[in-house]
């Protein structure tokens, strides 16, 4: 790629307007990385060094936890303290849960009018990694773009979405009481990538349950100097609990972050308030050097997964005829297909692209 | 890999015991294999060239529906023809089903004592990916030993539960009346790899509906070649049914294969042959120039799991001090992510392992 191809001028074209703030110009950009448009390249390499301002923060749940009413008041504390905010939002790719989504726009849609406010919702492009992939590219184009805050709003029902949502620098997740959410966390392994968890429409029946489930969820997967003190924080009562210092030390140096468990009513703003401030503490806590490590470590596991998904589409595309004629070979059993996966690497790593 | 190699010489000494069906040799290869031990490379390779004469069966479906009890029959159906079968019966990850495989294992055990009969379970490792290769490289040693049929049976609920179960040759979905199974399949994507559809429990309230549904799913989901078939097909009444034509024929070829659904009670072994029959012609269809087709595409797709699995491990070991290197340049931004994949993509080809 050099500055003379038609599609990188256009790139560097609109990453200056992006840096300008022109609210058309990053809509443009967003609607480029979802429709992986070949200038998406270009536009992110010239962005990436005017990124790193954002504080980007995971939203998932079931569908129904009320995910999007407690995005919408989220968006709404920001804007009190003069925070710009922009939202992707990732649709499920259900499709019998489609409905919800326009829903779901409108009912942020308050907030359209405000300049400082941008919402995007990713389309359904039915490969998952693709989607994981654009929203992380999306919320970088917004990071460049300034806005301090960018939520990634996804439906929280499978691995995938645990992708998209720990990708965020603070991922919180959103359960209703009566809904298996504890259960249901546990299995796709959200409880592993969460660092806040509210307990919405906690005027229901069982939410009290529920937030205890999820303290002894955690309690139970946290390492031992957490544990203690997650004990200690435990023998606090009521609405501190959830706000009580969720950081363990060990040797003077904190060892970790236990999730917060907050109860809140989303459709009344009561209890917001305290989610707000379960995830300004895990923002702060990634300022110390534990946080700074696990920022680190995603960004390795970034890292590590483009470099996967380059090495296989390369190799997919180069080796083609290699791999039809070794899938014959197998076939009548001339080759093995151990020996003919070594000879494909071997073939892909002696003949550079 | 020379045969001067101890490992290797071991290898090609199991493999001369395995094709003499020394029961202890299998047993002794399943374990390799299961263990990822060195000497599985070569073992498999060496026995490769004798694997092709079994019909391999994957039997999947959610806990509780049943699937173990409908093994144990099939196995009895299979023996009552004189045929030798083979069962890898794969643990569920979850540790919450765990118990269950005791009763399993016991359920099947009036086969133990059936030296045409032989039953491995692999063990949870927890790496799924690596499970769905163990479950096919133990069936391949079971193949070469000379078993016609090889069942591998895993528990339905996950994509890569399906993965193991898509595998095989043939692929037999359990499910049971009212678990909700239908939307379960659907969601799992194990309706695109379900060769026939067992309604077990056929006694039990809303039988005749899980059967019903799945039909309606699968005529929905099918060519229109085939719902023409299926129509036609649909028309029969009772237990003809499912034992109908699947196959349907386009301009005299033929075009694809559509699911039977098939009631039983396997407890009481009411319905069995039924399964069985729906399998026969399943695996009658492999024969057919369509069926050769769908063993190709399955095998093209095999070699380039492998490849993808084999390039991906080379580069993570390969390129570690890039990787981190690439880490640091990236988080002071100094460099952007997508040109350090570039990077390490050339770096990685242009220097051969």
């Amino acid at each position: 790629m050099t500055s003379n191809d038609p599609g990188s001028a256009r790139a560097i074209a609109l990453a200056h307007q992006i840096l300008a703030r022109d609210v058309r110009a990053i809509a443009r950009a967003a609607r480029w990385v979802d429709d992986a448009r070949p200038e998406a390249g270009p536009l992110l390499r010239c962005l990436w060094p005017h990124t790193g301002g954002s504080w980007i923060v995971g939203v998932t749940g079931s569908p129904g936890a009320g995910k999007s009413t407690l995005c919408d008041q989220l968006i709404s504390a920001y804007r009190r303290r003069s925070e710009r905010v922009a939202v992707v939002a990732v649709d499920p790719t259900s499709p019998y849960s489609g409905g919800a989504i326009l829903g779901d726009r409108v009912r942020m849609s308050r907030h359209a009018s405000d300049d400082s406010v941008f919402i995007r919702s990713l389309a359904t492009r039915g490969h998952m990694g693709g989607l994981s992939r654009s929203a992380r590219d999306v919320a970088r184009v917004f990071d460049a773009a300034g806005y301090n805050i960018v939520l990634i709003e996804t439906v929280g029902v499978g691995q995938d979405e645990v992708e998209i949502a720990s990708a965020a620098h603070s991922t919180l997740v959103v359960v209703a009481p009566g809904m298996g959410d504890g259960v249901q966390a546990m299995k796709a392994g959200i409880l592993e990538c969460a660092d806040a968890f509210a307990v919405n429409k906690a005027d229901r029946e069982g939410a009290d349950a529920s937030a205890r489930d999820l303290e002894l969820m955690l309690s139970l997967n946290a390492p031992a100097t957490l544990q203690a003190a997650f004990r200690a924080d435990h023998g606090g009562t009521g609405a501190g609990r959830g706000l009580a210092n969720r950081v363990a030390t060990e040797g003077g140096e904190e060892a970790g972050w236990l999730p917060s468990v907050v109860k809140c009513i989303a459709s009344r703003g009561d209890g917001v308030d305290g989610v707000v401030a379960a995830l300004d503490q895990h923002r702060s806590w990634l300022g110390t050097r534990a946080g700074r490590a696990r920022l680190r470590a995603r960004l390795a596991q970034e890292v590590r997964a483009s470099l996967r998904e380059a090495l296989v589409s390369a190799a997919l595309l180069d080796l083609a005829p290699e791999i039809e004629a070794a899938v014959d070979a197998i076939e009548t059993r001339s080759m093995d297909p151990y020996s003919a996966t070594d000879r494909l690497v071997a073939r892909f790593r002696a003949r550079p692209g």
